[in-house]
């Protein structure tokens, strides 16, 4: 954009002063990054000069360009569509864009030919040095995540570094980039890291909860077409005992029917958080006429996608350990180091799985056939059902193809959940958009065994058993001393 | 309690330091407070002394006593019941005492026998200042009004100023009182004031989300078998076109039943932090064995209580503006000052009333029959359904009948709701518990017009037509000033 030259303070680096202790090779081309701390348009450089709250506060614009491209590409955004006309989203800001999730649909979408801006706080870094964890896979900083980017295709993602709790922050971001699409993956996401302590259970809450109902304002404010699309968990609904329809139901009752948003029973603080923000969004659509789209996304599997596969530094991260690692990459990693399989209480916890290549191309998929404005609507994002025992022997069974001697133990359940219950979500309004899904398949079980058996020296074991209990959580702050 | 009178500092006001600016009379005898800064079970004084955020941390411990009394009666308060034997309650927390419904409801139950604390930050009164608002009614200060209590019953009321939100002070309370039961009325309760703008909507959301959330933790951590009474709201429900039932509805879809917890529609920022309570509160009952019960309440009207009458320094807040009025009182007081009756819009909206007396009656229904551990029972709290057209109809004739000239005229609905719909609310939880309705009549609308005439002079009628719109929410802080 324009207005990124006109800096009152630019840092440029080339690529050899990246940290060489970083596993990665060389991005192919050279590169520069312009960390832009101030613009004409909007006065960002006041929040840095001011000091208050820095770390919320700091915005870095860092505009990555090959040195042959020295000038950044004009901005694409004029005017917001009128809402008369088809809405042809072409601006999205991916918030959370550096975790799992958002890092693999941030590119995904570049390589589209979206713009796309990552807006990120790294708070998802930061839990991990808090609680002495890692990924499997060595990820580069979000800086050389998209130098490589756009040194490997050219293409420039915007980036954002603040807390979308701060509210002049995420204004800052709205005015800057004019977004036609807001991806939010903005959130804490890990069910057990919302049950280690009241802090962080008070933390998941009001950072998830507020954060979005800062986007939702933003987007009244600012940028009233803009579509939400607002990553949700197929948790919220819980294990009813009946099927689970895509968010609402038909309920005939004494005689009269009504269609009514589907029951929620979610079993942790964090999932709780999500019901939260669906209620909050579908209020904002019927009041305000905000478009949204509540994506209840399934556990999520897999770390390769086209985009992250193009260069080791883009490679995206990989949690195995009890807090942030999901089932099935968790027991990928457990069978790779010889660590029996962790199945909690008696395995028969049913859920909804998808491969990340299929969270990719659902968020395209939505971004690409919007809400109407005022419209709530909410696609269960998932492939396939499976029980934890089933992944168990999936898992055992491709380990033993490649030699190993995969056994599985029962522990007991850290959770508050039914253990064998019946399950049956539906999940075809993706599927009629277009989703081809990616199926889990003997081969790519094979590559993620192969890709843990790779990174196997990476791997903690003390990070593996259940270390966060639903009925023990306490007030007192948890902390590694302790 | 025992150890009120450890105090390392005390300060000790006869009843005569008084402002005597207050329109009350004398109370009928002398009597002593106690401000009680230092405890010999838990230190309360080092948040006073060490002075960090001494707003939110200052705790008072007000002991009323007449002179003739100056003990304080020995705590009744042992070890925590056994949770075999059955459970009986005697000690209440009333959590946003000094507030309409709070107020009420602690008088009720220190005049029925249970030992009662009340923990208000007073932000009610705050709310006032901030807006320009007042009671119809002249309120005496929350020390006065327990003051006055003892003076007049010989019952003391303890007194806990913090902000629940604050847990350290939370805890503080829980360790000191241990309550046998918490009525939780500390929330930011009006929808128009969480409509302001985003600070407002912001705070009420995190007020009432963190705030419960640490209520749910408190009593996890110190007193696991004490029964959570949680204020909840009708408004909740939204409007659906079909039954609404008590908490929860059996369903069946495609051959299978379940039941679950009824669907939420609510349709404003407090309704929805309603919801999240509820949806909070749901899942500790479940994972944890909290025992609560959740009083859907609708729309409050009246003013006097048994307890409230006893003495004019009693008198409960009386609220007529467009912010924190109810739709009853609201109409009673326009009468009486001549203005129109405001109807939002067609004025069909049809909701469920109670009188204030059946609130503390329900309350204290709600807590001699507590929950089973584990338990989380939603009761609808409200006795009679009537459409906002139905109430003017109901004022107008009665006001006439005091030679009144009361007019009705239909302003544009500030809100978004359905202004025209099915609205049938199941409520016979707390008859079945032996609730003994007072009804709205004739005599109810007379006492409460009457009231209203006698204050009439306090009213400030620039507050009645509603300043707050739903769809034109912003971002911008309102200030009286802009």
């Amino acid at each position: 954009m324009a207005h990124l030259l006109s800096t009152s303070c630019s840092i440029k680096l080339s690529s050899s002063h990246r940290p060489q202790s970083q596993p990665f090779r060389q991005c192919p081309t050279k590169c520069l990054t312009f960390f832009t701390l101030g613009a004409s348009k909007y006065p960002f450089k006041r929040f840095v000069l001011q000091g208050r709250t820095q770390q919320a506060k700091c915005i870095v614009r860092a505009a990555v360009a090959p040195i042959s491209q020295e000038t950044p590409t004009q901005s694409s955004s004029g005017p917001q569509q009128n809402s008369s006309e088809p809405f042809k989203p072409k601006r999205v800001m991916v918030i959370g864009g550096d975790g799992y999730c958002g890092w693999a649909t941030a590119l995904h979408l570049s390589n589209k030919g979206y713009e796309v801006a990552i807006v990120d706080n790294l708070i998802r870094r930061h839990f991990d040095l808090q609680l002495g964890l890692d990924s499997l896979t060595p990820i580069a900083s979000i800086h050389n995540r998209l130098r490589c980017w756009q040194s490997v295709t050219g293409k420039t993602i915007e980036l954002y570094i603040g807390d979308i709790c701060d509210f002049e922050f995420l204004s800052e971001t709205f005015k800057s980039f004019e977004p036609d699409a807001v991806v939010h993956f903005g959130e804490q996401r890990s069910a057990p890291y919302s049950m280690i302590d009241r802090n962080r259970a008070v933390f998941t809450q009001h950072n998830n909860v507020i954060g979005t109902l800062n986007v939702l304002f933003a987007i009244k404010e600012f940028r009233d077409q803009c579509h939400l699309v607002k990553l949700g968990t197929m948790g919220e609904y819980g294990t009813p005992n009946i099927d689970i329809e895509e968010g609402y139901i038909t309920i005939t009752h004494n005689g009269r029917t009504d269609t009514l948003p589907f029951p929620k029973q979610a079993s942790s603080f964090y999932h709780l958080s999500k019901v939260h923000d669906s209620n909050n969004i579908a209020f904002t659509c019927k009041a305000w006429g905000i478009r949204a789209t509540d994506l209840n996304q399934g556990v999520v599997y897999g770390v390769r996608t086209d985009e992250t596969e193009m260069h080791e530094e883009l490679c995206n991260r990989l949690d195995y350990d009890a807090v942030f690692g999901t089932a099935l990459n968790r027991f990928c990693v457990q069978a790779a180091v010889g660590h029996p399989l962790t199945v909690y209480g008696k395995g028969g916890q049913t859920r909804g799985y998808l491969d990340i290549r299929d969270t990719v191309q659902c968020v395209e998929l939505a971004i690409a056939n919007p809400a109407q404005p005022g419209e709530f609507r909410v696609f269960n994002q998932f492939t396939e059902q499976f029980s934890v025992n089933e992944l168990a022997s999936l898992v055992t069974k491709a380990g033993e193809k490649l030699g190993l001697d995969v056994k599985t133990i029962s522990v007991p359940n850290p959770r508050v959940e039914a253990e064998e219950h019946y399950y049956n979500a539906k999940h075809t309004k993706l599927i009629e958009l277009g989703l081809r899904p990616h199926l889990l398949s003997d081969s790519l079980l094979d590559s993620l065994l192969n890709f843990s058996i790779k990174f196997k020296d990476r791997v903690d074991t003390k990070q593996i058993m259940p270390s966060v209990s639903w009925k023990n959580i306490g007030v007192k702050p948890k902390t590694l001393a302790a």
